[in-house]
């Protein structure tokens, strides 16, 4: 905490220069960095904890609701998760000089498109100081500088950590400057990041809702939004058939919703076929005992209470939200058409069908048009560890650049290579 | 011109519905579409070239430059021209199915990366009725609906070539929402556009950096800024030592800077290596001779005057300006790192290297951060067109979704298709 504020202009020119070094790195001695990272973070356990402790008890006095100072606190067992995590993207394949096109052109020119980093990443984000390791080494991993910005409770912490990853950095001989933290909170400091167009590259948020309108609204760099939008589940009559499919529709959306409700993938609204209807109270009813909310549409109430099963009545406004919690809306529809109309009106995240019928399960994967289409199984799956793409940065539901799971080769653009002996054009 | 003007919301909502029924044509019925557009612009020559004509008067009467002027007026040539590269693009290969990746994961999961249109674009332009015509074809061909709005001066050019894109949508039986010209040039409806991200998922706009700046301030859309940025090349004296290569040098720089000097990818900074300089006469003579002004710093400004050429005294500002006429800037660098320093702080675009030696190309090649970087070769050739790759609607110079040339590729986004037999996360 004894460094000076910097200007957020000054931070983002350091970034540009160091972006510099970063991009002609060897894979060999960006992993070695990131080795580098993790040793400092175990070695200076002690300062980082004692940071946190500082920001924890802050939170606490100022009242912050408890499962926010969850997120916020590390302990000697998450700073090693931590740092295991760390050398876990030291392991996974660099996307940096491969080739996405290789031609030779009738005049005899040699021309390729080649991954190359972004450059400046400015990353927007909660309290959560486990994000500042983990999006500092996939920035580094890929070749990218970073400016961090997380949130104003996470400030001894960050600086506790931004101490680490200079410490590693430096012991490598790369430049400091390649991870930088915004240390000054205020508002402003992130608006002039936003506009930061002529050294930024990207700007990536991770937060509410309302931080990603904030940004669209005000940046001049480019922006990724993500993880924001609806989760849904149609589930057609076809998968109610036999007792085994019941209990495979009812694990399914159990899964979708309760294994982790805070997340952007957990399911918001489940869509029943009209000829489903019957067998809703057993799909639903282990959601009801993992003590879900359901707020449904009076057909659909109709029935659950006809089998003794307690929801409350969907208001418009339950359709088309994203709960983040445990709460879910439910409404019939005739069949896969009304699903689809309903989805297309209100997707854009994860969707799926629960269905039997091959020729229905390829109809919604054509129309749905959103960052990840799923037959029979769980929306938790759109992620990249899950789809097998190592440590992701966030999830994007945008459609320019990144669409789902972004892990390193998001962190890339590309550049032509064109050589040859003297052509010019005619 | 008889159609009632129609909010830009609206037409946003009725471009996101026909966006839905392009997303899932087969190649077959995009490729007709477009072979009836090409008969629709042959069947209606006469109304076309008429509405042009009132567009070219008003635009003479208005005093618009001749350059612009040449650029709004059709020929029965020019319209036969259009007609078949609406033909060309129709035989392109379809990106839209594409897998670009394909993975079983150990819980037998399938997770395919599919291909898929972008949606809805807007696209802003100069009064060039040509590319009314080529931006709605790609925007079809690669299954996205599109909002067009051309510079005030077409507006009736617009309006016929619109009706005809629109008899050949519905004579396909296709939705004629898919292309939607914006009928009223105020600019009050521009900005509309630009905020519409609820229905638009792209702006491309084409045209001078003004209007780029104007929408990466003011949209919320995400913007794929192209063509913008400055042209270097870099002359070492390894390509100055006989003869052959000197004239090789004289040919590229000319072509470079007078095949087309109005495009974004032509010439701006000519930078030599001191010890090329004696040879700098022989390499700008074709140059001056085509008529081109060199704006030249001191040393090398003396070493045309001692060889009888004219060149003017450069100032700053001549660096880093792209000038998109027949002027060029010179400036002579110590050799290939002073350069590099040089094309970080200016480039972006488009730079080139001439030289003899591998390990300095190669430096070059890596360390240059462009759209394109060329060896030895011409910068003109960063277009699609030459670059195999087909019609392209812009040149992005950003970082984000595509950099380069933009072809029917780079109008697509890409969906996760996951597919299993009841898999839940655990």
């Amino acid at each position: 905490m004894t460094t000076a504020l910097s200007s957020i202009r000054d931070m983002g020119l350091r970034a540009k220069k160091a972006a510099r070094v970063l991009r002609s790195l060897p894979t060999k001695r960006k992993a070695a960095a990131l080795r580098a990272i993790a040793a400092q973070l175990r070695a200076r356990q002690g300062e980082i904890l004692a940071a946190n402790a500082l920001d924890v008890q802050a939170a606490e006095a100022n009242g912050l609701p408890a499962h926010m100072v969850d997120r916020l606190r590390l302990t000697a067992t998450s700073l090693e998760t931590i740092a295991a995590d760390v050398e876990a993207v030291s392991h996974l394949p660099d996307p940096v000089g491969e080739r996405t096109e290789v031609r030779t052109l009738p005049n005899g020119l040699s021309a390729q498109q080649v991954r190359v980093p972004l450059g400046v990443l400015g990353v927007i984000y909660e309290s959560r100081p486990n994000v500042t390791v983990d999006t500092a080494t996939l920035a580094l991993m890929s070749g990218n500088a970073v400016i961090l910005r997380g949130g104003k409770e996470t400030v001894h912490s960050n600086a506790a950590l931004e101490d680490a990853l200079h410490a590693a950095l430096k012991a490598q001989e790369l430049p400091a400057d390649a991870v930088q933290v915004i240390r000054d909170p205020a508002r402003e400091r992130m608006l002039e990041l936003l506009k930061l167009d002529d050294c930024v590259d990207a700007i990536i948020p991770r937060g509410g809702a309302g931080l990603h309108r904030y940004c669209v609204e005000n940046a001049t760099v480019p922006v990724i939004v993500g993880g924001i939008g609806v989760v849904h589940l149609y589930l057609d009559s076809s998968f109610v058939q036999d007792a085994g499919d019941i209990e495979k529709a009812a694990q399914i959306v159990l899964n979708a919703k309760t294994q982790k409700p805070s997340a952007c993938n957990a399911l918001d609204t489940l869509l029943v076929g009209r000829a489903a209807l019957p067998k809703l109270p057993e799909v639903v009813r282990p959601l009801l005992r993992a003590g879900v909310t359901l707020k449904a549409d009076p057909e659909s109430l109709a029935q659950l209470a006809q089998a003794g099963l307690d929801a409350q009545p969907a208001s418009d406004a339950d359709y088309g939200t994203e709960f983040l919690a445990l709460t879910a809306s439910l409404k019939v529809v005739e069949g896969l058409e009304e699903a689809l109309d309903f989805i297309a009106e209100h997707g854009g995240h994860t969707d799926v069908i629960l269905t039997r019928d091959d020729a229905q399960a390829a109809r919604f994967v054509q129309d749905v048009d959103s960052a990840a289409v799923m037959v029979n199984t769980s929306p938790r799956f759109n992620d990249g560890g899950q789809l097998g793409l190592g440590a992701e940065v966030a999830i994007s539901t945008q459609k320019l650049h990144a669409r789902g799971p972004m892990g390193l080769r998001e962190l890339t653009t590309s550049k032509w290579v064109v050589q040859g002996d003297g052509q010019v054009r005619t």
